[in-house]
């Protein structure tokens, strides 16, 4: 049976150069980074070269550069490290309703350390509004996180224009870029960040790897505690394979970002196109235009989206309901309920994600059998039933 | 050049076996096992095998075990995370003077938030006093984190009676079995461990993976919030390629494990035979018997170790002056001033750790090598000089 894969935004095969880049780390350069020895040397420049690669993708300097296993680490850490460590300023930030969870849950538990979050609103498209952030902003306010790039919707925030207002009321700007990383061009110092998380396994390189850029001077306390790894800030013995990994995963998407955008883009409305003329009672969301350039978010009226999904995936098709991190729970997305969607329509979400392996062919495969799946579904509804039935 | 590794104990080569274990979780099998299509559920099985066979060596039920990113991030999650979800048990836990730097940081961690630990001392061996343990529980305490095998001298502490004395108390036990673990025989349930860390890469598995065993129904919160992953407990899309690389060690380590014991003791014992034959004012750290089949860390007075290192690298030996996780510090090994070595002769330790790879030949020229470059470096000390004329 074909198989396509269209869930790159849940995670991304690693690239056979990848791979090829990371064999030696195993077997033959498998010194501890730390050690003084030649072995633990020779995994030592590995690592800063890795380090300078990465840095160079987002224009910052290699040392406010640090690895971690993931952007759910990346997250906590940024979060949890500066509202821990600037206490003294405040117990105050801010963050949008639409957030990953490694974000929402890590203020979840601030808060019941005693901090307080504002959760901001998001607008039908998955924008937050500016006048509101500035409005949320209080002395004590400490941080602002929003995420670069939606993992759901895909709707991309204004992040310079957010990291201005942080800066122009004395506050911290984190932001989430997992999905942003290596599909859009993100430069930190022209764009304002403060701390940003990214991931290695959603850019075709391993999973288990991310890092977290910390612009200099930022107080962050450790949340990983030991060994006098990545300067003090993140022990345990450095993960040197899959840094160079993510390295030269990281360096192949900014060697063709332009052009990987491009053709994500152009697969993405071939499929919205072939979705919205084929198939009625379907809603795309997201904002038209800000997104990643790779994701299609739908919701399918009348259809429930694990059955959806369970028969795509008969046919071949790997498709999510929408974050790959909460599936197993029955409750619709928080994302979709927060841009204004009733629960029933919510249910019935199909995310589909475009990447580089994807063809047109796919697509095409893709919209027809979404037709019949839909179809067939919705067959089996009453209210559907009811509806074409008063038609 | 021939080139000799005797630093096991700060990482060890991947095995073959374990690499090609890992090869098609990358390109491959690539799912995020989160998902629920075909692709996710392929990484889901692997991961659920992955996680039997882990558990399985340690006489734990897999629902029992939860993959992180390492050593330091297990010592880190289940000292803060059971600190953190029994407050209201009391603020008091019990370590000793010799824990790696991922359990003494997190316990200063902890300190700073107003939390208390009682440092234990060390006998000159590096054993606890397991009266000086039972007096120092006080209804306050929470936990008991003592390490399994120390990563600097090698000593072995009584586990099974520490946790004896941990539960007549009613008081948790957590083991950094970092360094025990592929080494010597673990069985959480007879041992009566309550939490125990490991790592892949001191198993000749992958860096950047780990495991925290928290017996069931121990309160512990989390230490990275987000996704739905490790049952809620641990967020993170899984590093399905290091886990399976992590099971294949863990397994290969099970099955060979007296056998690899008698080889690296064997090793060991001439390896220290060969230095206490042939060079004087040597001391060997550590206890006799009580100890990591494959450590060897003695002093040579005279001498300042990171010469001596750099003497040995220079004829092809890559050894450590302690832990990998504090090169770099100029302070003396935090362990050996605990063993009660004075800060001279502390700093002239070598550690020697001897792993699956590791010959006869190898033991023979390491024994060589150090006889002239100590004889070297001493000729150049005043303090040797002088002795020497006085005998």
């Amino acid at each position: 049976m074909r198989k396509i894969y269209l869930d790159y935004s849940a995670t991304t095969p690693v690239k056979k150069e990848v791979v090829e880049e990371m064999l030696p780390y195993f077997t033959e350069h498998y010194g501890n980074a730390s050690s003084i020895h030649s072995f633990g040397q020779d995994a030592k420049r590995a690592l800063e070269k890795a380090r300078t690669q990465v840095a160079s993708t987002m224009g910052a300097s290699a040392d406010s550069l640090y690895f971690t296993a993931g952007g759910s680490e990346s997250d906590n850490w940024a979060i949890k490290g500066v509202m821990h460590a600037n206490k003294a300023k405040g117990n105050h930030m801010i963050t949008c309703k639409i957030e990953h969870h490694a974000v929402l849950h890590t203020c979840a538990a601030l808060e019941k350390e005693g901090f307080e979050v504002t959760y901001l609103d998001v607008d039908s498209e998955g924008l937050i509004d500016l006048d509101a952030l500035k409005s949320a902003i209080r002395p004590t306010t400490v941080l602002i996180s929003i995420m670069f790039i939606n993992n759901e919707i895909g709707t991309m925030q204004p992040v310079a224009e957010i990291s201005k207002i942080a800066h122009e009321h004395g506050v911290l700007f984190h932001t989430d870029a997992v999905q942003a990383y290596g599909n859009v061009k993100i430069d930190v110092t022209s764009m304002g960040i403060d701390l940003m998380s990214i991931s290695s396994h959603k850019i075709y390189g391993p999973k288990g790897v991310g890092a977290l850029y910390i612009k200099k001077g930022i107080k962050i306390q450790n949340l990983i505690e030991g060994g006098a790894q990545e300067k003090k800030r993140r022990a345990g013995t450095e993960n040197i394979a899959g840094i160079m990994g993510f390295a030269k995963a990281a360096q192949m998407a900014d060697d063709i970002l332009s052009t990987h955008a491009q053709k994500l883009i152009q697969l993405r409305e071939r499929l919205v196109k072939g979705i919205l003329e084929n198939i009625d009672y379907v809603k795309y969301n997201g904002h038209p235009t800000l997104r990643h350039p790779g994701n299609v978010n739908v919701c399918f009226e009348f259809i429930e989206g694990e059955a959806l999904l369970l028969s795509l995936n008969a046919k071949g098709i790997g498709g999510s309901s929408g974050s790959a991190c909460t599936s197993g729970s029955l409750d619709p997305s928080h994302v979709l309920l927060a841009i204004g969607l009733p629960h029933e329509i919510a249910h019935g979400s199909l995310r589909l994600t475009i990447g580089d392996f994807t063809t047109e062919e796919d697509v095409d495969y893709t919209v027809e059998a979404l037709k019949e799946v839909v179809q067939k579904l919705r067959l089996m509804s009453p209210l559907y039933d009811r509806i074409q039935g008063g038609k």
